[in-house]
């Protein structure tokens, strides 16, 4: 018996992809599960391959199986192929089993020649439609299948335009593609040395050749390379009937989704026009009707659709986006895939598919994508509205708002006393500047990446900010900004957008965000099958409520620091770094000790029966200093105006000591634990502050669960002269009080060599949490500030990267330490702790790293917590095969 | 038979350390090799375990062999333990078998009592000598073997000396001493609760049980804890007899070297004087005769000394540093051991030890320090000087100058040309300063650190440099500088020691590098050991010449940016930076061109031969500009005097440029192979640049070998990219030329990313260097600049780290990660050159491991290449196990 090359689609179904490609599988099972789909059939990869075993030609037995096919459509359609009253009409298209997009064109309305155009005419009444399908169907097979270049067709019908003073195609008349189409043909014949080929047959046998041709043309050779695809695989040839929807009033097309693709409500949700091709609804020349009008018009058509709709939502087990052609009153679905969904119906679809017994639970947390959550979880910029964006910058804080732009802290904080909104513009901020971020809607900064005071600052509040606008030029003394010769000033409305970076001008409508009971029910689903801990980072009682209230099973993160920058702490904190000996620093700590101690005790009660990971003091110093660039500024004010005034001594004096304290590279300088070792008694006043928080909340009868974390560690030398000094002061405390407690002490890993000397820390350490913001910038050797403004665009361009390294956890490099990390430490301490605390603690790529190297926990800001619970349940689903995200949303 | 505990130095030999504890291995095997030191016995590390197995009790027998052991000394000497008229005297000393210094005193005249102590007053003819050393004896004994603390012996002495009211221990008689003697006694009554024992034989039991219980005291549970010595070895007692050097004309004390430990030449080189102990000879009371003279006073003695050094010389194939005492006209050996020498003297001995056949080349090798070559190769300040040393800071430029104080590069420049010599001060350097610094003779800098800009290139002139002095406040207008309350004006000498950080008041004596016959033949042997090669890191043609002249075998790094930096040039690469369209950028691009291939011409000329690795630009370009706080006050001074001048306009405009091109973290923003990325029409002109010079050279017949070099990079996409353009350059230049040349594109690895992701970027590179400076800078998170101003001094003072990463390499973290790479890297490419261009190139124990991880080079400032031959060698001797360094110089 001879080989089997063709099959109908009939015969077919989704498992057969490596015989009948991608797209001719898809078809035969859409067909096979009883759709009226458009018959056809397809050529195997197996005919392809054995085309190339035999240089090029067509295996013995093809032409013969695909003249039969064709005969058996022709019967099945009552339709001829070149019949001149009735043709059949059939599409080309290529089908490797792995898809390959762009790599050969599909080939339209081939059987179309110079007699069946006529029958196409006269069948939908539209002799310019016809022709116009005849004009393409010549140039596209020319173009691929006879090596005709296109430029030559497009200047012929550019000259037809020109000659008829139109600038578009669409005002050209049936005769001019009348005459468009002979000289289509007078060119094939120039170029191509033989003439267009008018017997169907003929086309059909060239058109299959040339797809079996474009599987080793350059293009598809580099895609295969680039991607790894075998060349062996060899392509499919899937061909099908052609079928119209303006054939008439029994005719027609439409779109429709199984579900509302908007808010996710079980019911039909789509639209359609009578008489017309598929194009035309999206087009939106003519105004399409909803599905329902069906009903009264096509009233069995409609049913039928009805019932197709439900069989495919439950086939595909997921909310379909289906493309439908009527011909003549009858139904054709041309395309059924998992439709796109806005984050809200994106949850409600898959809790209800789980309660309507299609999905399991685990299947349901791989529907929405946790990236999609954030939008729920901030007011943001009705997706609707038409906006004036003047500018766009770092999206460096989500969510959005509106108010009056504002040029300084003072005027923010007057105004948002009085009930103003305000959005504080400012070249970048400084700790000087929080009582104005406390009181703006939003930020707008012109300087600073994503981890710039304000954006950090901001995060931390779950404030909109926009960071480093460049474009955005600040003229704070005249208080306006221009941007793109637009002024803006001081009072005229404006909005931020800090989910995308977008600035805008007015007020822009809002939507507040909504936490449906789904959206709750999914993610207690998620609780229960993740194995991955998500916590949150959180410096404040109010942030600790909110990040327990999303869901966090603890704090992985408190930045001691961020309590220094309080309107009430500066001023202390500043006296303490500029003493000049360590007896007046001794007295500022003094003073900042009880303030601390507040502090922890707040938060620690916050999060009773919880664990949480306090950060000793971590940034440069003179973090909490003014700049030296305004500093000289001033001096040379002063030096021309008050020679003598103490003032310009005073400002001097603080200039220099400014000086001393800045670094060439505050990064990689003087902070982190370095100043726990320069400067024990700073470390010392902190751990006190945690332990007296501690005692206090123990005697009261609460169960807390501090964690001490030193930064910056590279030794473990230099963690255990400092957790030495801990615990000598918990030992001190507990004396003191008399109060017993339990407490740990661990690291942050935040540089290449504490990952490198895990075995040796982990023998001290209790717990590593990786600081991966801090790992990225020492392992890529890129400043995030620098690389975000400066050359990272350039590397993302030239696909060097393929993620930004500070959004996306870098595998390859920052993965491979980590991966090390922790298999070292845990094997001197098996029961090590640990987590992560970088903001990829909040990213779902990430997460899924972190749950597949075995980490405890995740932490994150407390607005991604919500987010972090699906990525670590969908890590969980997929790693350990609970399901597949092969039904996925996009 | 009872066990043996006790060993005659007879008996013993160097090999038995373990059983005779260190010293008394020694002293038995001077005593075979037929010295006549002074007999004596040791008790072994054996009886010290059996002694703690017994809870601290004598084992059986013990004491029966002591004192068999001391007749026999009594025998030989015919003295007497305890003899009114010619009493034995002995020391006591522990000895471990690992050397454990300070861990218990040494006891000294042992036998000494009320009785004693006359006869030795008599044989010495000095009672107020015997009675000081009773004295000695009896506070020694008391503090360490009757646990009397030692302050109360110093307050009776106090008291003595305030009755007589004399400050000095010296200025008290033989009755003072007479007095102190009693009150000792007194003391020691009452705090020990018994009387200090006056038989010798009691003393002796006593001093050895003390020995023994030594060995757990805590000072020396905690040393062998940090240096890990187990607890079980055990101490050894060596017992030996008290000579005098005092007792008359026929008497005397000494020291000598076997050889000249200045000059190293081959003559016994000491002094010695008559009727004196050790102590006197260096106390530097009275003035010793040379040695030479005891041939006249003693000259049976002085042959039979002089043989003895030939012995010694021989035996120990080293110069020996011998102390002796001659007591009435019988001649002792007290100590020898390996001497210590200049560095001239080192090399001369090894070199003249290999000519006598005593050692070999390896081991020759092995007996300079690398470190010691340094100072032959620079001027150096004459080391007897005396100085004034007004201030230290970085040794950031070996070699030292002295000259007149000058505050800015014009004068310096107008002085040196006028043939004064100058050193440059300033608070720091910029490329504008370059005229001033090739002018000056050194150069002294308040500011910046091993790695700031007077550093690099002072190191890269060759020319002395003290950085980063904060004493020193410099006050650049007034033309002055002071420091710890002294003024140095313009004009005032100074002078700067680049070797040692000291900076100097007035012209400090200098004395010139000499090369010595003896200098280049060991280094000629270190070639013949060593398979590592050594390159030289060298910018200019000079240096070129220079390193080869040093016997460089290639330059391992040439950096292009300090072409950038002269003076013809930095207004061209001022233009390229500020331009604002890449046309003008293009345009400032095509001037630099022929300069930067004139550059390339020389230096590959003068590597004729040898490979020349070339780094494409590698800082960031805003360290070509004016700095911002400068122009900052610039700016404000014209804002109040000349408002609406265009100066101003233009200095706004430039400090906005500058300012955009500022970075907060350099060290990791906008510089190495991301310049070329986002600038390639800079690394274009580079690479033109050096194919247009190879192109050229190769065109005249001459063999030159280009490494284009990558910098910073972390990607093998990244590398491949620019290794495309670099090719495609070749590929024009060649066909423009229609000369064929060859060259490799390889990179540096200076970034954890690229060492982690070493296996993929060698399947593109054909090299690697390891830029060790940047790596250690990445991985341990430390920017040099910061760290070694304003913390790494207490890492190394509270040890936590052992050396400064930045001098000796850090084996733990930046090391793996070397190791890691090579591997990974020779994995996929078998033959990939890998060399190391940080400053650690030139370090000696960082030298040692690149030998040992398999380096094929290692890259150093020209005058650091005999150093790097040198210990390249001694890395090979070491390693492979053909020399031991057991008789070093130390």
């Amino acid at each position: 018996m001879a080989k089997k090359y063709v099959y109908r689609f009939e015969e077919g179904h989704a498992g057969m992809k490596n015989l009948l490609g991608g797209k001719g599988a898809n078809l035969a099972e859409m067909t096979n599960i009883g759709l009226p789909v458009p018959p056809g059939f397809i050529i195997t990869t197996e005919a392809c391959k054995e085309f190339y075993a035999q240089g090029r030609r067509f295996p013995d037995g093809l032409m013969d199986e695909i003249r039969e096919h064709i005969r058996s459509l022709e019967q099945k359609l009552d339709k001829v192929f070149g019949d001149p009253a009735n043709p059949l009409l059939v599409s080309v298209r290529s089908g490797a089993p792995v898809s390959m997009p762009g790599m050969m064109d599909t080939v339209l309305n081939l059987g179309l020649n110079d007699e069946t155009v006529e029958a196409l005419a006269h069948a939908t009444d539209d002799a310019r439609f016809a022709l116009d399908c005849y004009r393409r169907f010549i140039n596209m097979f020319g173009d691929v299948v006879m090596q005709v270049e296109h430029y030559h067709f497009e200047s012929i019908l550019q000259i037809q335009k020109d000659r008829r003073g139109v600038p578009h195609d669409h005002q050209l008349t049936a005769d001019d593609w009348r005459e468009v189409i002979s000289r289509y043909k007078a060119l094939i014949e120039v170029e191509a040395g033989r003439s267009f080929p008018q017997d169907p047959m003929e086309q059909l046998t060239m058109a299959v050749q040339a797809v079996f041709n474009s599987w080793y043309n350059d293009r598809a050779i580099v895609y295969r390379k680039i991607n790894r695809i075998p060349d062996d695989l060899g392509t499919a040839v899937n061909i099908q009937t052609m079928v119209f929807g303006n054939m008439g009033d029994d005719s027609g097309s439409g779109v429709a989704f199984t579900r509302n693709p908007s808010t996710g409500e079980r019911r039909i949700y789509g639209e359609y026009l009578t008489n017309a091709q598929g194009e035309d609804v999206v087009a939106g020349i003519r105004t399409p009707k909803p599905i329902e009008e069906l009903a009264h018009h096509l009233p069995d058509v409609y049913r039928q659709f009805r019932d197709i709709c439900e069989l495919l939502d439950r086939h595909y087990r997921n909310m379909q986006d289906i493309e439908f052609t009527i011909e003549r009153g009858r139904l054709f679905i041309l395309q059924t895939r998992n439709g796109k969904r806005t984050a809200q119906a994106a949850i409600r679809i898959a809790v209800d598919m789980v309660n309507e017994g299609l999905i399991s639970r685990e299947e349901a947390v791989l529907r929405v994508e946790p990236e999609q959550l954030d939008h729920l979880l901030h007011r943001r910029i009705d997706p609707e509205a038409e906006l004036e964006v003047i500018a766009t910058g770092l999206p460096a804080s989500p969510g959005s708002a509106a108010g009056i732009a504002v040029f300084d802290a003072d005027t923010a904080e007057k105004l948002g006393q009085d009930g103003k909104k305000v959005i504080l513009v400012r070249s970048e901020t400084t700790p000087d500047d929080i009582h104005g971020i406390v009181a703006a809607q939003g930020i707008l900064t012109s300087r600073g990446g994503m981890t710039s005071h304000a954006a950090v600052v901001a995060r931390g509040m779950g404030k909109p900010c926009v960071c480093g606008c460049e474009a955005v030029r600040i003229n704070a003394r005249e208080r306006l900004f221009t941007v793109n010769g637009i002024t803006v000033r001081d009072g005229d409305l404006i909005s931020v957008d800090g989910s995308t970076g977008r600035v805008i001008l007015g007020e822009a409508p809002m939507l507040d965000p909504e936490l449906s009971d789904e959206f709750r029910q999914l993610l207690e689903w998620a609780d229960e099958i993740r194995t991955l801990g998500v916590r949150a980072n959180a410096d404040t009682p109010e942030d600790a409520a909110k990040a327990r209230e999303f869901g966090a099973e603890g704090i992985g993160l408190c930045r001691t620091e961020h309590m220094f920058m309080g309107a009430d702490r500066l001023p202390l904190v500043q006296e303490m770094i500029l003493a000049e000996t360590e007896e007046t620093r001794r007295e500022a700590l003094e003073k900042l000790l009880p303030l601390q101690e507040g502090d922890f005790y707040e938060i620690l009660k916050a999060m009773e029966g919880l664990p949480v990971t306090i950060r000793l003091l971590d940034p440069p110093l003179h973090e909490f200093l003014p700049n030296t660039e305004e500093l000289a500024t001033e001096i040379a004010q002063l030096q021309l105006t008050e020679p003598d005034s103490p003032q310009l001594r005073e400002k001097e004096e603080l200039l220099r000591k400014v000086r001393a304290l800045s670094e060439f590279n505050p990064m990689l300088g003087h902070r982190g634990c370095r100043l726990g070792i320069t400067h024990p008694e700073v470390y010392t006043m902190q751990a006190r502050a945690v332990f007296n928080a501690t005692a206090r909340l123990v005697g009261e009868g609460r169960r807390v669960i501090p964690e001490v974390e030193i930064p910056l560690v590279i030794d473990a030398g230099e963690f255990l002269f400092l957790k030495n000094m801990i615990d000598q002061v918990a030992a001190e405390v507990q004396t003191a009080t008399g109060v017993e407690f339990a407490y740990s002490v661990g690291t942050m890993i935040e540089l290449p060599r504490a990952a490198l000397l895990a075995g040796e820390i982990a023998q001290e350490a209790e717990f590593f949490s990786f600081g991966t913001n801090d790992l990225t910038q020492t392992t890529l050797g890129f400043s995030r500030d620098d690389a975000e403004g400066k050359f990272l665009h350039r590397y993302l361009e030239q696909k060097i990267l393929t993620d930004n390294p500070f959004a996306v956890l870098d595998r390859k490099g920052v993965g491979r330490l980590i991966k090390m990390c922790i298999r070292e430490g845990r094997a001197v301490r098996p029961d090590l702790l640990v987590g992560i605390c970088g903001e990829h603690g909040g990213e779902p790529n990430s997460i899924e790293f972190c749950h597949q190297v075995g980490m405890d926990y995740v932490s994150c800001s407390p607005y991604r917590v919500p987010i972090a619970r699906l990525a670590a349940a969908q890590a969980r689903v997929i790693n350990d095969g609970l399901a597949k995200k092969d039904y996925g949303t996009k």
